[in-house]
Order: structure tokens, then sequence, then C-alpha cells
């Protein structure tokens, strides 16, 4: 494996089995490498700031490989008639930026300038793929006040988590920056618009995973007590309700949560009439101003409602200034408050642990908020770089990275497609750029035949997304590039030879 | 529930919670409904002839339900301007189709005819629904030599069938007329072109048996060293093999079997890789024209290949004159050595047995073909009557019924949706008639909102067939109906209200 040298904060790993070259130099980026805080530096004492730091450092160099695609374009764009001009960019881009152009985006004649648009386009799909490929350590939140996190949530009564997110690229970073659960408990996270997700697919997912339980008692035995954890994530605006919100609910945060609820209901009504079993449910609200979540706290009978949640924003204020063990118990009070039972309630009390620890680790991020943005973000809004469509990425966590819809099919998800492609197109177009599309899907090889079956997939589904947007297409605007990706490997394979990202 | 007075040859069932009222009188029909032959008549001695009379008095009446369409609109059409015609039309499409026909299909004025084209269209979707709805009896074949044929198919090591057949019309009847297996033993039956089905999707299926299995020892324990059985069903035909054969494979037998079989090979390594475990495939290939099967019996280490098998064709006139026990006994033998195993061989014996099940049963349909249509069927081309869409429907099972073909969207479907749409094109379109297309889907009535969701996805699926073929719906050649229905139950509803067969 050959990486360029190192430089503090800024860690290299290699993908597993791939060389991969990373980009030495970044451009207009430095104050966000600054050192991070010390872990006193938040001032809640709840709050984990070497995990933040950790995940600050990731952010850093995510955004430092994004912000350095437009200086350099601006650069070459004037130098485009020069000599030797495709050869000189290529290896421009290649030392900045960390891959290669094919040789026909760089190609110019007098008639036929670059075309900056498919430029542009091609080097943040590329980035992007560069940085799942980049494989970063996602442990961070392995361990909660020293103990091993997936061992202690399932001693608590739940053997995985799925997650279920809006697509909006707001919720980019929701399981490591927002809630901070493991990766390894995390069983699924799958995106939709409105983050409406399919009963019938979800009862799959569950059926999964407890046919691993009864068969290799993997992660425990199927007749251990635990249960499947759905979390719906919703979210909203503090700043800007009734604008900030979730385009799929009209902006407002009650249809949301209510719209979600429903279907964590179905759900669990699904798992309870189909196979006499107990899913459990929870309904999460995230402010996009300051990250900080609302937990819709089960009820001692496991229901939840719209109006009866832990705002963490007062509980962050309610506990700052308090000694680490009072602001625990704080927290306790709270959600056994929340649920309306008593805290030594035994029935309630792995989902109110539940509660409190993402309350808690939630706590993390709304301090390093506040110390990394002073309070809330500056970008209310929207600033995602790209739409991923197709399996879920998840490698590359982080706030307004991606627009993200799940999908086989156009047809089954034109809305959730819709409204991606009009916020990219808010964003980009009037800037002169293209929206860029990275179709992605991931096959099992261990099944014969998987990588070209989800490869015609792959085809299949870029293929409907350039005919729905025909128009935005034949404008230039519109670039979608398709990989393919085995198992959980961070290599990923482009589907057509011309366009590898190395 | 209310049905009309009963006639010999016709019996009445209604459909769980729903009256039906069955068309009194068919037409053309009578040497149809003659009675069935006795026991003897076909002149094998393994041929089960009563079985075979059952199926035949069920052919008969969907025969009878169809054609009777057609000499009732070509008397309706010249009266179209009559007073008083859309009741008078009304009611006797009621009296004799069983079915109400909405009062727009039958309103004219001078400048505004009646559209035959949809009525025709509408009458063949209605026909079909209320053919489901009728619920025949599918037991016919549930016992074998006097054993209850489900327990003996668990007995010698398999605990679920899956079917694919190909899309084809012509294998309509696959698992009721050609294979006569239970259908209680039958987990599914989905049809795809070429029988060319997902990997992935048949995994999914066995995880969901599997699981049943574990959780509620249904039908036997997850520790049950009994298998999942696919059988993948290619066709071909003796009378034009050129021509008759499988469109999707280019009328070659060898390239249908090819490409079956490494698909069936694919799904075996899949669950061998990702479980673990082994479940039983079978290649079956079907001659169109006498319904025979060749069976591709698995050798000792359980592979199969395309150029080994046994065609029922011959195996049937070797066996005829035999006495019944020595015919079994030539059966066995045949197997055995098709698979390259002695007769007694311990290892191979649960899928010898059902090799030879299989055969036999199938010998009862090569000989009611031969007794009803003397050897080989008349209408060795395409015939079908309706394309479905969907979910599938295995209720109504007759050779050339419909092409049937799985699909939740055209967009993942769409080679398969052209094939049927172009055999149904030929044949309606030049005799000025539309193509009906029926879209259905089920859904499990315990999930909360299933309804709902597969509704949308009906009313998705039709909507998008209607835009892939705008010109053909634009000509007035494209009739397109969406049903639901809950689980196994053999109601419908329609979709649009403005139209319910009732």
């Amino acid at each position: 494996v050959n990486v360029v040298a190192s430089r503090p904060g800024v860690p290299h790993r290699a993908a597993r089995g791939r060389r991969i070259v990373f980009a030495p130099r970044f451009h207009g980026v430095e104050s966000a490498l600054q050192a991070p805080r010390s872990s006193s530096s938040s001032g809640h004492p709840l709050a984990d700031d070497s995990v933040s730091a950790g995940l600050r450092r990731r952010a850093a160099e995510i955004d430092a490989a994004f912000a350095a695609i437009e200086p350099l374009l601006r650069r070459l764009s004037p130098r485009q008639f020069e000599d030797d001009f495709a050869a000189r960019a290529s290896a421009e881009i290649r030392a900045a930026l960390g891959f290669d152009v094919p040789a026909d985006h760089l190609t110019t004649t007098w008639s036929t300038p670059l075309d900056v648009k498919a430029l542009y386009a091609h080097c943040v799909l590329a980035t992007f793929c560069r940085l799942i490929e980049r494989a970063f350590d996602r442990g961070l939140s392995a361990s909660s006040d020293g103990e091993n996190a997936e061992e202690l949530i399932r001693r608590w009564g739940f053997h995985a988590i799925d997650i279920t997110p809006c697509a909006d690229g707001r919720l980019s970073g929701v399981v490591d920056y927002i809630l901070r659960v493991p990766p390894a408990v995390v069983v699924s996270v799958k995106s939709h618009a409105g983050a409406m997700f399919d009963v019938e697919a979800t009862l799959r997912q569950w059926e999964v995973v407890e046919l691993e339980r009864w068969r290799t008692s993997t992660p425990n035995a199927g007749t251990a007590p635990t249960r499947f954890l759905k979390i719906g994530v919703y979210h909203f605006s503090s700043v800007d309700p009734s604008h900030g919100g979730c385009a799929a609910h009209g902006s407002d945060a009650n249809r949301a949560a209510g719209a979600l609820l429903e279907r964590l209901e179905q759900f669990e009504a699904a798992v309870k009439a189909i196979h006499g079993s107990e899913a459990a449910t929870l309904l999460v609200g995230v402010d996009t101003d300051t990250d900080a979540i609302r937990v819709h706290v089960p009820d001692r009978a496991g229901r939840m409602a719209v109006a009866r949640y832990i705002d963490n924003r007062d509980l962050f204020e309610r506990t700052r200034n308090l000694p680490r063990e009072t602001a625990k118990d704080e927290i306790r009070q709270v959600v056994a408050d929340c649920a309306g039972v008593a805290a030594d309630d035994a029935q309630t009390e792995g989902m109110r642990w539940l509660c409190g620890y993402l309350l808690k680790n939630n706590i993390s991020q709304v301090a390093a908020v506040q110390a990394w943005h002073g309070g809330s973000y500056a970008d209310g809004g929207h600033t995602e770089r790209l739409i991923v469509v197709g399996d879920p990425v998840d490698a590359v966590q982080l706030r307004n990275l991606a627009f993200q819809a799940q999908m086989d099919t156009v047809e089954e998800a034109a809305g959730d497609l819709d409204i991606g492609i009009k916020i990219l197109r808010e964003l980009n177009v009037p800037r002169g750029l293209a929206i860029p599309i990275l179709v992605h899907f991931q096959y099992d090889s261990r099944i014969p035949g998987a990588r070209e079956s989800v490869a015609r997939r792959a085809r299949r589904l870029k293929d409907a997304i350039l005919a729905r947007y025909a128009s935005l297409a034949a404008q230039g605007v519109l670039h979608v590039h398709a990989v393919v990706r085995a198992g959980n490997e961070s290599q990923l394979a482009a589907i057509e030879s011309a366009e590898v990202f190395a």
C-alpha cells in the first residue's frame, strides 16, 4: 500500500486490498484542521470531546476533499487552450484530488472547449467514491463510558438497530455524529424522503436478522428475549420552522413525526401479527440547525406520541452545569417522567436506558456544534454535494454531504428522486454546475452471478434516471455514475469501463 | 351465499365471504362438458384418470367462461343503437357472463358508438377475476396412491417447493396439470420470461420459509434434515422445435435449459455460501405440444446436466403396456440410471423418489392430452387470453390462459412485459380486439397499511404500463385493470372505484 506522507490531523488508511493515493494538499481548509479542543473544552459534563475531536478531524478531511475541487477547476479552466493541457491538467488533478480523470474530459479544441460542468460532476463523484474507499475508522463510538457499546445495547435488550432517516442531506451524519451509535449494531440505514420506509421491506430485514439468530446464534440466540429496534428519524428546523424542515412533509414537524410514527406502529404491528413477536420502535426528531434530537420515549405499553418527547436542547441546558453523575441522574429522571413510569420500573428499563444513551450521545454532538459553529450551523439549509441512489452508503458520514434515497427503480421512488433533483438543481445549476448522481449497489460476492445482477440493476437505474430527466441531461447538467461494491468492502467498481475512479 | 342452480359437470362454490353469482348458461361448449372417460380410458397403467377428469371439468368451465364472451358481444354489437340498449346489454352480460359492466362501457350515441375493444377487454378481465373468485378446488392432487402427497414429499426430504416457470402462457397449468403437485406444499410460483428468476429474491423466499421452521416448526422443525426444493421449468416444442419454443431463449431448448440450470446452481450455491445450508434444485423441461416433461435427474453430487434427462414421452411409451407395479419399478430404474446410482442408493433416494413422483404425475397429464387432444395440442402456439403482472395468480390454472410475469415495476421487467405484449398484440389486434392486462397484487391483511401500500403499487404499475405503451393505449388497444387481494383469499378489489368487477 502506497500512501503519501501523512500530516497531523489527516490520518491515512488504505482501503482493503486496494492502492489508494491520498491527496497530499488541500486548499483553503487550514482553519478546519486546527487541533481539536481538549476534552473539557465543550463545557458540558457529559460530552465526550475526544470522540467529537475524532469526528471533527474526519469532517475536516471530507470537507477539504470537496473544497479542493472548485479552486483547482477555476485555475485550470482559463488554461484549457494551452499546449499539452490535458496531460498537465490530468497530473494536477491527480496530485491535488487523488484520482484520474478520463482523457476525454480534458481534451479540448478551439471549437469544443472544456465541458467544465461534466468535469466538475466527475470530480465530485470521484471524490465521494475516493472517500468511500478511504474506509474511515467508524469505531469512534464503539464504547460508551468505557464499556463496549454493542454489548451494552444488547444487554439492555436490543440485538439489532435499523435506522431510517429522511433522505435530506442534513441527516447524512445521523449514525456517527447525531446518534453516535456503533455501526456494529446497526444492521440497516436506509433513507427515504420523509423517512417513509416500506413496512414490508423492513419486515424482510427483521426476518433476515431473526433467521441469523435462530440458525447461528448471531449476535445472540433466537430464544434470547432481546428485540430488533427500528428507529425512524424525522427532522425540523428550530431557526426557520416553516421553511427549513422536511420538504416531504411541507416543513411541518408534527406532520413529519405523525406520518413516521404511523409507519413505526405499522411495522411493530406487522411483526406481532405475522410472527407473534415483539419488535421495538423509536421515533426521533432532529433539529437540523443544532443537531439536537427529540426522543419520543415510549410509555409503559410501548406507545409513543407526537407531542410527548424530550427535547435535547432543553436537557442540554438543564444538565450543563451539573456534576457528571448528577447530570446522568437527571437524564434518567427526565426519561422516566416522559415515559410516565417510576425510575425503577423494570418493564421499561431497557428502552429507557436506550433513550438516555441516545440523549447522552447527542449531548456530545450538540456541544460540538456549539463549539464549532457557535450554537447552530451557519448553513441551515441545503448544501448537499451529490445525490446517492440505490443501496445506502453510510461509510462516509457528514451533515449535508449527500441527498440519499434508497431505491431499485426510479419507478418506485420517483417522488424521492424528484425532491433530490430539485434541491441539487437549485444549488448547482444557477452556479453553472451540474448535478452529480451516484448510483450505488452492493452485492454479496459469495453469491455466484450476484455482481452481474447488480451491475444490470445499476445500469438500468442509471438509464431510468437519464430518461426521466432527459431535458436536464440534454442540457449537460445531469451526470450519473454507476458503481457496484462487494459486500461491505470499500472498493468500488465503476460500471462503465470508460470511467474508472481509480 | 346465493348461487344459481348448478348443472352436472359445472360445480359451484362460493368464494370466501363474498356473494358470487355464477353464469348459468354457456355457449358452444357442450362438447367440452361431456362426461369424463372412465378411469381406464387413458390406457396407461399409471395414469390417475379420476384426477384428470376433475381437471378436465375445471378446464371446460374456464374455457366455457371465456368462450361465452365473443358470441355475446357479436350479438350485442349490431343492436347498440336500439332503445334502452345499455340496460338490456347490461342484463344480458350479467346473465351470460356473471358480472356487471360499467354503464359507460355500454352507453352509445350516434356519434359515439360502442367501444367494443374496451368492452371485450373488460369482459376478459372480469371473467378472469370471476374465475379467481370462483376459488376452484385445488386439492385434486392432494393424495398420491392414497397417501397425503404433502406428507409424502416431506417424508422424502422436502419441506417446501418453489416453482419458477417461464412466463409463457403454455405453462399456465404447470402446477395442477403438468406437475400435479399439491398446492399445500408449494410456497411460491413466480413466472419470469425464460424462467430467469432472481437469485436474491429466491434466497429471501428460502429465508422466510426457514424462519417459519425455526420459530414455529411449520411445516417441520428447523433442525429437521429436509430441504427447500426449487424447481425451474423451461419449455420447448416437439412439433416445431425452432419456432414453438421459448421466445426468451430464441426457441432453443438447450439454451433455455442451460440458462435456467445456471440460475439454479447459483441459488444452491448462494444458500450454501450465505447460510451454510443445502437447498435442493431440479431442472424440468416441458414439451408444450404434449405436456410431457423432461426431468434432469441430479447425480450423486446433486449435479444436473442439460444433456442428461428423462424424457417422459419415452417413459410413457415404455411403461404403457406394463402391469402397474412393473411400470413403477421401471420408472425407479430409469431414474436411478439417469442419476448414475444403484436403485438402492440411500444418499439420493429422496430426490430420486421426487423425480419418479413427478414423472408418474406427468404420465397422467400426457395420457389426458392424448385422450382429449389426440396426442398433442391442436393449438401448439399462443392463445393466451390476457397478461397478468404483479404478484402471481395460480388459483386459475390452465394451459394458454395467461402470459404471466411477476414484477413490481415495469422498469425492472420491461423485457418480460414486451414479450407478453408482443404475443397478445399478434393474437388480438389483427382481430380488432384489445390486449387485456391484469395488474394484481396481494397483501397481508394482518399488516396495518398493507392494503394502501399495494394499492399504490398497483396504481403505479398500471400507470407505468400505460406510459411505456402509450401509443397502443392511445389506439385503444391496451386495457389495464388493477386489482388487489388480501392474502390467499379469492376476493379481489378493483383499485379504481369506477370499475368494480362484482
